[in-house]
């Protein structure tokens, strides 16, 4: 309330002042949205986004505590709220800076390409900041952005947990999550969102983070994947052995609860809500995600029922979420038979991928990779299909170097954690289960398989 | 509706005329909400309203999800996002366009009554449309307008999943949802929130869609349920067998849930939220729509009580559902008083209706029928009791005319697709169960019972 | 971004040239919110805030449900959803006005410090109100704010319905709640945030309320453990024996549900939003929120791994919902490190106090006192940290008056319970589950143990 009755004594001061001349021009000025109402408006548009996006992280612990079998599902659920609590503190402490530097770059400048970012912890604007003194004027308030945007690295940390499940130990994996949240996730979206070189030097178009979130966690996943090894007895003697979830009503919920988190994961990377065009665009974001779900849900079904004589349950549900993830990089400009086609071929995507990695005995336990590193490239490429502004190269040498970044640095880090204190559980304990064996509790304690 | 016009009226003639000689009402200038404004607010609320309902789709698969055996609970989760996928397309293809022709109707007019909307797909404004070429500028986005409406389609579609779940086949379902909201439903809304003739000569109120959405839904399952039959054992020897939900936890999450979409699904039918008297309505509808939830959820704990000795946790659950039904119709005009009897009512009503149903061998799995069609006329009449502007024979006849054409349409398509394709799992695949029939997999497959 | 300068060029430019005699203070004109908008953008925030906290009557059911043992799950779903129910009829008919008596005390006033508030039944503002004849014209609509406060008191009833789980009855436990809502909640409430004599006296500080909401119902809980006793076998031989949640997945999902629901919690009570200050206020008020749940479930990780050797499920979860009681006194003030600090501390108080009240034989089956008493009064403490308005005795003396007098209310209450109608079910039922024979139903009957 502090400013309130400021701000609004100088409108009225002003309304005294100045309206004799304005009759003929009057219809003019009350139709137009004043300048603090859109910093307003776009602060809130952040706090609606953020909040939605923090729900993601329900919906992706619900989601892999539901794929997981029994006996691994209370470490499930520890290590989703643990990464994300590591990862807010992480971006607070040092992402939020390294990601959107200002300018202030540590290697390189706004003018040539910035490569790395600035070094501080985040501070957000004073109590009852005024018009005069906030961060942005023409934005919003720091504090909202800074909300909306740990969310997203809470997010791009929970892509990873999903695919090394059931076999990881819980310490070097929060290890792996503080350096991924600190440092390799606002590092390279730094390049694109900071205002970097990917977006300076190669006109890279990522509306919402097709790349710079989704296969972000996607390489992560899989450099994890391919050094920690798949699950005992997943590959045997040349066969597939299917390791069901354990609960897929709760990875239905989850699956919903990521959809309704989406719409502000997209919707709220407008950035802006304070204007007529920014508000349709907002709508029309909402309704290409949500049609992009619905067409990678329905084209997952349809094809699983023709490849297998009977529809998957779980494939449909990562065909949904790869409808989202294909659309996330541009939610904007497809008309909504285009973002059914986009969001209907990551459906399509999925279900191939998920025993093409099996194939290549690389053991995703809930279809990480798939959904989110396949599917986020497919949907990087599909923004030269409506946005004219978008170039084949300059997406594909942005995912390229993207990928090539968070793959190497990942990689490297994984196998440094192996080597210094080993990033997975003995065979007994993996067989027993995690939660009896690095908790001491299990989930479900009263039901026996 | 009712205040928009009035009142941004005032603004613009103030505006117009008054400023020169304002000097000493200054006040009363800057106080009005520029136009511009209303416009993103009203696109905001549904925004905000659409996402609400949305997640009532995962609020309907939990509920569902619960209350089936678990042989059958992947099923329904499949059920529930694929009817929603299609459901979505089906409104972008065909129904929402059909159900708000503005005045483009392919039968009747404005004038002489509407029957038979527009075919066409659903075409949003362009990206960043400016105020001069907005679809409508006294109103809001056409892509937030399309995707709080599509949330409606949707729901629709769920109340039937749930009534027909245990027995009947996937794809003959999917098929009958297809129609159901890609003409059925937009069809017969059409004739009142499109403009059409319930509107426009039966002066028929229904605020949110007591009959509109939830006894459409309600007769759709109906119909479904007498063509289909009851579950193997439900009625055996003239007795009922009572098939206890799997998952109450589920179910009563998915209660709190549908409570929480609720609040959008009635808050957003305002369709305005840009003035004073708006954001007041708006508000009004929040607290009646909660309040009419508590009064049914306490009503039926206290009748189960008196009548069984002991409370009913599925009932309490329905008794909430029914409060927010029979609040529906006119969540507006009642104070909290009203709203908590009118809510009580819902209540009461399920509790007989349940055994009714039984006793008449329709078997609902979930309560749908006395939840979403008994109390939908219910809170239907009831408008009466409250607004003024209701006639009970205009609100009877419509109710009458609605159930008739979807109870018929429904039927005959049942029909169809009975005598097409079959709408019934053999008795084998339902004592099974439904998962690992149909789907080849389970919901819980290390929880044996 | 795209329309965003092109309409606030197009606004200015009217500005500019419009207002000769602004010309050189012109941009104060267009930048200031029109008061109308200000009372909406209050209320819309009420409303957005409202629907989150009643999501946490989700986020409590969930949690209480998973940490019970199976055979008493469906009881403690059915309480919730009644004691929700309960408490908005009981604040609607009783405790709105009590609490917020607008100077119509029934003794005291706001002159000499408030002590009992006025007896009435809610009332909302007329349908379409227009701007002369709302109630408070410099803040948000009677019905959003009912909606934000009644959720307030929902969250009270819940806190206590967790502590007392798997063996009070239900009927007396609702009698306890009805009271609670609409007597003992109210009125303390009124002594600060109506206005009362804690905040004219004591210049008491409780910003979303540690004391007037979380420790109200740890207080409650507390006098219902000692007067209930403990469970069974809980303490035996001078051991403690752990009863394990039966369902942590869901517990997992209800903390995660609370945590959402919180930023409506502490963010809502900024009560307004219509201002530069007051949206950056609120975002602050979003971020802090957030960082102290991260904190406080970090902070109960590291402390459970280095006690025990593993970390413990529960205590995170309990640490999330400590770092979220911690913070609420005082959301505002604090930089983020504070804000970290604060929650940490609050995660530590929680690992700690747990062990503790099981050497005191005070059986609280979720951990409701340690999260809500504990942490409620180390977070109204440490307002001093950050708020240079709060003193240590005005602090210390309000939540000693608070507690005494909900305490020994609450105390008595039980005891008048006990004595007319017992609170306690047989120690057969109670060895049963609550389930059985209470309710004649199960939550998960499918499922032996």
């Amino acid at each position: 309330m502090k400013n309130f009755g400021r701000l609004t004594g100088l409108a009225a001061a002003a309304a005294l002042v100045a309206m004799p001349a304005l009759a003929q021009d009057a219809p003019a000025a009350p139709s137009a949205v004043p300048t603090d109402s859109v910093w307003i408006l776009n602060t809130l548009l952040f706090l609606v986004g953020g909040f939605l996006v923090f729900f993601m992280a329900a919906g992706f612990a619900m989601l892999e505590a539901g794929l997981v079998r029994s006996k691994n599902v209370a470490m499930q659920c520890l290590k989703n709220i643990a990464l994300f609590s590591i990862a807010c503190i992480m971006y607070y402490l040092i992402g939020y800076n390294l990601m959107y530097p200002l300018g202030n770059w540590s290697i390189g400048s706004d003018e040539t390409g910035g490569y790395l970012g600035a070094f501080a912890t985040a501070v957000l604007e004073a109590v009852g900041v005024g018009a005069d003194a906030v961060d942005d004027y023409s934005y919003a308030s720091t504090g909202s952005d800074f909300f909306f945007q740990v969310m997203f690295c809470g997010a791009t940390a929970s892509i990873v947990s999903g695919a090394l499940a059931e076999r990881i130990k819980l310490w070097p994996f929060l290890i792996f999550t503080a350096i991924l949240t600190g440092v390799i996730y606002p590092i390279q979206a730094s390049w694109k969102w900071g205002g970097g070189f990917l977006d300076s030097q190669f006109g890279f178009l990522d509306f919402a983070g097709s790349t710079v979130v989704h296969s972000v966690g996607g390489w992560a996943a899989l450099a994890g994947c391919l050094i920690l090894g798949p699950r005992i007895g997943k590959y045997k003697d040349g066969r597939v052995t299917p390791f069901p979830g354990s609960n897929l009503t709760l990875a239905t919920l989850g699956t919903f609860i990521l959809w309704l988190g989406w719409f502000g994961f997209n919707g709220g990377s407008q950035l802006a809500l304070g204007s007529i065009g920014n508000a349709a665009d907002v709508s029309r974001i909402f309704v290409n995600t949500n049609m992009a779900a619905c067409a990678g849900a329905f084209a997952a079904m349809v094809l699983t029922q023709i490849l297998y004589k009977k529809p998957d349950l779980t494939m449909v549900l990562n065909g949904a979420l790869a409808g989202l993830v294909s659309i996330t990089a541009e939610p904007l400009t497809p008309g909504l038979g285009w973002a059914c086609i986009i969001g209907a071929i990551g459906g399509i995507i999925v279900v191939f991928a998920v025993p093409f990695l099996d194939k290549l005995k690389i053991d995703d336990v809930v279809g990480a990779i798939p959904v989110h590193l396949f599917c986020g490239i497919w949907g990087t490429l599909a923004v030269c299909i409506t946005n004219p502004d978008a170039t084949f190269m300059g997406q594909l040498i942005s995912i390229i170097i993207v990928g090539v970044f968070v793959f190497v640095v990942s990689a490297i880090l994984w196998l440094i954690l192996k080597a210094v204190m080993g990033i997975r559980v003995s065979a007994e304990d993996e067989t027993m289960g995690l939660d009896k064996a690095e908790l001491g509790m299990e989930a479900y304690p009263e039901f026996r398989s």
